[in-house]
């Protein structure tokens, strides 16, 4: 006997092996709210998860973690690669859970996929914090979208705070639009350099000096002290370039040896003092409301954006007025109102 | 005798006093292309009309004059109140039209209106230029929404380059997003500044040292003549942090003195010498291109996000979102979404 075609197998759909068992999010943030490790992981896990039907669970997951209140700050690394991120993050990490403080470790790189500049790849990179108790390091999220490894690692954030991670550190690699992006998850942003050969300043990727709250330059060790010494006199005549931030604070630039553990602490002072200030002008608070309306908004205009591009005679339309508006045919004014029309049509 | 209420009184519109006469486009277009000045000043006037029953019009005029092959070079110009722009651009223009060219002067100023920073609000800060036969001066379209100001100046460039006018200066005051948009029509970017007494680089806008082809230091006469060449060295190391230009053009600093008529013959030749390199290695026209995609792209994502947030359901359900997103209430990927699934649900 046949099934006609039409038959919704409702049945079908609550076969074994077609469930996926979903876990149960009272639960699961209970556990997280618990500092449980293996929940944690396990409640990143479901929100960085692609699967429609995960997505109210974890809406659902990261509302109910927002409760618990938090004194956690959140920094942001950034350096090209070789630049010693890792053991610059390592050694930091260490010297802070050595305080009794519990670490989380992220990262934004929306190249890990395609195995190109990628970032902590594995946790064999830092070692030593990877089997530290207080520590808990997680890799970027896969996907190619900058956009959508963002959103998920600013929810994971939240999802380390409830767990009772104080220090948030999210690392990324200087290419691309990525620090941007980490940038406005942080509160405070942190460049690591090296000293070069007289030409520390060439080749730094346009406003990521101007993002930074300081500049560390690390290796600051055996014949490369000197070199590090005239590299900090370059930066910081390369900060007064710029003027003062909104904020009122003034960019600081040291040096350091992550592997000598030398000027970190100094570094780690630093971002308390930013802290401090901060704390104490009301512009710590103020960024982070202004961070989270910077998301409401940049993900309904992506949404929206996407759903216009998205849609297929949209798309044939606009590459015949591209062609015609790039060869001067029509004005781009014109074409706009003319795609504007197609889409209002439609609806 | 009462006329009822609900009567529409298709006659009354058509009384004299009623009437707007529209001029006849294809007769305006043809005086435009013929170089009639009074005609580019009426069309102008037509492209910038907030009437929606003119712009239809507008556009087919537009399209008319878009068919007119030339080879114009359009130059942005833009500095602080004070330095002198508007001498620098009437000495540059006289320079040009006594060899012949056709010059027409424009600006970019979405403050005007409001009396703030104001330039080229009337023709006498440019006297000699203003009655030169083979000059066009507009001032800004008024307007407080950059867009729509950027949008009537991009289309009046179209106009101007129609009516035989060979060089487009697009004035700008150095506030807020106008140089963006400034040089979003240009082939080629200036900066216009003044020596200062060994601060010369602060104050500088973020951003605007990258987008100029040109930083020509202004008043180099009499004793400010030393001052001038420290500061060209000062901006010649300065321009040396960045990396260089995607069109393989290194950006070039110099002095004039635009009262004196010195040092303005340099900077046509180096603009010259930008088109002539820009024009062989095809970075000219696909920059010109690429900036037609821009608007292009640029006006349908400001006429999308202008219509989802002009929706008054929207508005009252954002403002309340944003608080709780604020307060961390809920997340603000979930609050795009609740917005998103509303509008969703309207359509």
């Amino acid at each position: 006997m046949t099934v006609p075609k039409n038959t919704n197998n409702k049945e079908g759909e609550n076969l074994p092996y077609k469930r996926k068992v979903l876990p149960n999010v009272s639960q699961l943030a209970q556990a997280v709210l618990n500092g449980e490790k293996a929940s944690l992981a396990r409640a990143i896990t479901l929100v960085e998860s692609a699967k429609p039907d995960h997505w109210e669970s974890a809406n659902s997951l990261i509302e109910k973690c927002l409760v618990k209140q938090t004194n956690s700050i959140r920094v942001g690394i950034t350096g090209v690669p070789g630049v010693g991120k890792s053991t610059f993050i390592e050694t930091l990490g260490k010297n802070l859970t050595a305080e009794g403080k519990k670490v989380a470790v992220l990262a934004v790189d929306p190249t890990s996929s395609k195995n190109k500049g990628s970032i902590l790849g594995d946790k064999t990179r830092m070692a030593e914090l990877a089997v530290d108790p207080n520590a808990f390091i997680r890799p970027s999220p896969s996907g190619s979208s900058l956009g959508g490894v963002a959103r998920k690692t600013r929810e994971t954030i939240i999802l380390c705070e409830a767990a009772g991670y104080d220090i948030i550190l999210v690392e990324t690699v200087g290419v691309g639009q990525s620090e941007t992006a980490v940038s406005s998850m942080v509160d405070f942003f942190l460049l690591l350099k090296l000293a070069g050969a007289g030409d520390e300043l060439q080749g730094i990727k346009r406003g990521i000096i101007e993002m930074a709250d300081a500049i560390v330059i690390n290796k600051a060790d055996g014949n490369n002290v000197k070199r590090t010494k005239s590299a900090e006199v370059e930066f910081k005549r390369a900060l007064q370039l710029y003027p003062p931030k909104d904020n009122g604070w003034v960019p600081i630039v040291h040096s350091c040896s992550a592997l000598h553990n030398s000027g970190i602490r100094e570094t780690w002072d630093v971002i308390n003092e930013f802290v401090k200030r901060t704390k104490t002008n009301g512009n710590f608070l103020k960024n982070r409301a202004l961070q989270n309306e910077h998301w409401l908004l940049q993900t309904i205009e992506d949404h929206i954006k996407t759903r216009f591009y998205g849609d297929t005679t949209i798309q044939t339309k606009l590459a015949e007025l591209k062609g015609q508006v790039t060869q001067n045919k029509i004005s781009p004014f014109r074409a706009a109102e003319l795609l504007l029309e197609l889409q209002r049509n439609k609806v």
